[in-house]
């Protein structure tokens, strides 16, 4: 987290107040609540009236799907790209096995991206039957950022709603929910450097999804729950310098990420890189080393103080291949021995060297583990 | 929050790591969630695998209602008493409202009890088609304590899941999973001391809800969204204290309670008292101020400094009369009377004083206010 973060969270955690109770300090809370709206949606393009709080990305992707779904029966379409996050993916798959939905997954090219012409194609299949769109700003894994504005408003141009998990982009690409032409945009705390537990559901005025989370009628019905004021707070801080200091950041980042991918390229030759190579979040660098198991090569790595991830869930102790490799045309194999890095805020050019460092003899080590 | 849990909880605020992930912090931030649930089972009578975190009460409760209610299909029948908390009301009337649910509000008596027997006579009528029963442990606006064993006892003989919402009773009451023969409990952050935007379902084994937030399978697939480790840590650390300080503080407020009552009734000779008068909540008083405007009284009393609450939902600036009032029988005027005082850890003899002393002028002005 941010320091700045923390300090606007911690301030709050002391005070007492529920933000729906009318007493004085329940309206106290209730202002750190709305001027935080307020801030998050300057910051955003948005309007405050458009920021609709969570308990984070996974719970505004879950109130984009089903609550589009359901608000616009009896459509039945639902179109999302391949290549999304587990909570657009997820609730998407349990509207077609309980609700009716019929899912139909966008298919991306060797980079990742989900084109134009897919999506025009798909809901021109039948328009009237769509009852949303949901394409992820910038993907997790591979970093390929996808050309929102263009898919929107492909699904503009048939009154369909646009969701787009934002998640990933805020901070590291400019986002403007009025620029983009989505209807619906997750963000999340602790992507931007807020705290984890809040989130937000950008939400075009007239829109009004069907609630996951049903009570006391909070957030203009659409999101019941107290309203965690401490952690908005800190949810707004960051939204704040994350999006003040994106252009900065964004150079900063790319330039150090250019160099880790040509120094991982030196070290180890045969190395390949995902996503798309140009459109890509400036902080990620995702490569699959040939002959490695990932979850392998991540052990060794950790060991020596270089944390990555793996694309791949692992479910029941079993790793199962990325599916957003799968989705680019990888085959299971070499889908398996990918890694993802992550540059941040706190990382510098020191990280890098260590990187390639010890890198080699990981590699070949895991190599060797891979064959026996 | 208490002191020991925003301690514990910014402790956590300056880790980086999720819990979910592989690499050093997170494994790091997976302890620290872990720890957190051996804690909190420990303290309610639970085993840590039948600790589900949410984010709080509302989202436990959307869990249990409609988790249970799918997971038991095809059976159609929701038994909720009438004087349920909105996080399980509302879900209920949606399930009804959309997916094929047949709601039946359980009546309670003039001091707001379910009675058991009217439990068994509504199972009865067809066991085999319920879902789920769900009633509170005890009331947030009347402060009544449900007889929560017997109950209970009645679903479960004909293999029926029970939800109780345990928001109000952890920290004031004797609470353990184990022996309250519920097979969902609801549990809070804020109301027992810790913060908001976090609490628990604990969920017998071998009850596996359908879950309300699809996503990357955390919460052994009942609840995804990344771990808010920060968060609950505070919540363990608030429910253990609240907990090991339950039977004292039991005694020290239900004594401030009797104390406040008995001088509320001299200073308002006309007052009623409403809700169980032995068995319910040790820092709850809940009276209807004949002939009082409930929202206008509670504005007179904030401008002196005290703050209570009323049971109305204030819903498009039209105020609600209390349903759990007109579920006891009172008529729409006396339940829009009427108001809750909340004792807890910080309350003390002063702030009874305090209440005394300024009450009677308000309700004087109150009750002008309402003839003119």
């Amino acid at each position: 987290m941010l320091p700045e973060a923390i300090e606007a969270m911690t301030e709050q955690l002391g005070q007492v107040g529920n933000a729906s109770s009318l007493h004085a300090a329940g309206r106290r809370a209730r202002r750190v609540v709305e001027e935080a709206r307020e801030s998050i949606a300057d910051a955003l393009g948005a309007r405050p009236s458009e920021v609709v709080f969570t308990s984070g990305g996974t719970e505004a992707d879950n109130l984009a799907v089903k609550g589009l779904y359901w608000v616009r029966a009896p459509r039945r379409r639902v179109l999302v790209s391949s290549v999304e996050h587990h909570g657009v993916l997820d609730p998407a798959h349990w509207l077609a096995d309980t609700q009716g939905a019929q899912v139909e997954l966008l298919p991306v090219d060797e980079l990742g991206r989900v084109r134009p012409d897919a999506l025009r194609a798909a809901i021109d299949r039948d328009p009237d039957d769509v009852a949303l769109v949901s394409v992820m700003w910038a993907n997790n894994e591979v970093g390929t950022v996808q050309p929102i504005h263009v898919l929107a408003a492909a699904a503009r141009d048939h009154g369909i709603p646009f969701h787009t998990d934002a998640v990933q982009a805020v901070g590291q690409l400019p986002v403007s929910f009025a620029a983009s032409g989505a209807d619906a945009v997750t963000v999340s705390g602790h992507k931007t450097g807020g705290p984890v537990g809040v989130g937000a559901l950008l939400l075009a005025r007239g829109l009004t999804p069907v609630p996951v989370q049903h009570g006391g009628g909070q957030e203009r019905d659409v999101r019941s729950g107290t309203l965690d004021a401490p952690a908005i707070a800190g949810f707004a801080a960051a939204v704040r310098i994350a999006v003040k200091e994106q252009e900065s950041q964004r150079l900063r980042l790319a330039e150090l990420r250019d160099d880790l991918i040509r120094r991982v390229r030196q070290a180890v030759p045969d190395v390949v890189l995902n996503g798309d190579p140009a459109e890509r979040l400036p902080g990620n660098a995702h490569f699959s080393f040939p002959g490695c198991e990932g979850d392998a090569l991540l052990m060794l790595l950790d060991a020596k103080g270089v944390e990555c991830s793996t694309g791949s869930a692992c479910s029941a102790g079993v790793a199962q291949p990325s599916h957003v490799l799968l989705a680019m045309g990888a085959d299971a194999v070499s889908a398996r021995g990918s890694l993802r890095f992550s540059l941040g805020h706190t990382s510098t050019r020191d990280d890098v060297d260590r990187l390639v460092e010890v890198l080699p003899a990981a590699v070949e080590r895991a190599r060797r583990a891979g064959l026996s």
